[in-house]
């Protein structure tokens, strides 16, 4: 399943030199792992209630070109890997007006329960393990 | 009690306009108001452990004049009033190297338990009160 | 006119109390005020184009109650006063899922050319000053 | 050279789970190459009074344990490459009460005109890249 969902820039993701400043792109990606979560039928918001924490062990992002201000942009999500223990995303951030590609990466993440003990996600939250595995195909 | 701490902006507290982003002053704000509880020989983390919290319930800020990226900034706080329920922030933010003031403001903050519950923090930290309340003079 | 649009609370905005840090309640009447604008027929961009800029010399905001992480909250932004120098608008942000009032403020701006110098805004941009003018009714 | 720089842990950068949010890592690493362009004997604020850029176009971030609030955080920068079009800085974030690793990660810049093209350092800023490149080795 890809998930894409979109959103404008803001003044305050500029920096002077005109354009979205880097670690934003990354911040979007966030707002894509949230998207792609609610659309295959669970939300993070529920997984922590669960108890089930997903903090970002690795990330890495390539930038292509710029986002400016008060632009459109397009996040789109898909899953590269789901294991009992972790999963990494892939995103892609594109230009809505004309489909450019502007930035591209993954996030990984572990699952962790609150105390911060590693925890097999099938066995925390068995029904979201479920739906993750089947949107992840 | 004044306290001072120095900041130097970061490229990603910029905009476009070349200038710091006008909401980064209140976050330095945050700065200092932790200086100034560690200068008076408490700290805000402390504070949390023992189950209070400092949340904001009203700010205001003037601008003067625009902090530009790698400048050093001074940030000068005072306690402007503290009540048994409540306190309140006076700050100052001063380019370092003329003396310039660029904003001011205040932030008013109720003592709050992690539950929500308003509560005296004579009650809850009473060293700690004790001690903003002689910093306070 | 009022001018609504609704954002959805990043988790990056959240802070160790759980909530919403305060400051990004401020960069959300940024997102207002934009919206304000296009809703009325001009854009902030275009008014930057022409080489006017916004930048703010007064912020204040109210909190009332806290947005957590992925609630949906609305931006109501009206305009306060617009006169030939300088304009102020009044925001309310809400939550969506029971319209509770969280946080309201203003933000007052000057009207800046790109060398800094204030400049009346029907002399360097007469279009989008009838514009504003005319929604600020 | 190695260049170290501390900084202490702002409540803004913290998110729910507690801990520091993690795209501020790579914000630190801007702090980080700053410091480095300083200690070096260049600045970055100099290098775009002679108009050139160094904007990012890979950048990695490997999370090994997690900073929290008030924490001092010691940021390591040295230079992987340099070359005549581009240059990479690896970074790592040490918790400075015990020496923990916390992060690390690499950025990558390419040198770019303020109209956005590409140039050599040498060309645009000959005594700034051979500080650099007497600071890399």
């Amino acid at each position: 399943m890809e998930a894409t969902t979109t959103i404008r820039v803001r003044y305050q993701e500029t920096d002077q030199m005109g354009i979205v400043y880097h670690t934003n792109y990354i911040v979007w990606f966030e707002i894509g792992r949230t998207e792609w979560l609610r659309q295959s039928g669970a939300t993070y918001k529920e997984l922590e209630n669960l108890g089930v924490l997903l903090p970002v062990t690795n990330v890495d992002c390539k930038y292509h070109a710029s986002a400016r201000y008060d632009d459109e942009c397009i996040i789109s999500t898909t899953v590269e890997s789901f294991t009992p223990a972790r999963m990494k995303f892939f995103y892609q951030i594109l230009r809505k007006s004309d489909g450019k590609l502007l930035a591209e990466g993954h996030t990984e993440h572990c699952f962790l329960t609150k105390e911060g003990k590693i925890v097999r996600l099938q066995k925390a939250a068995p029904q979201i393990a479920q739906i993750i595995a089947e949107s992840s195909m």
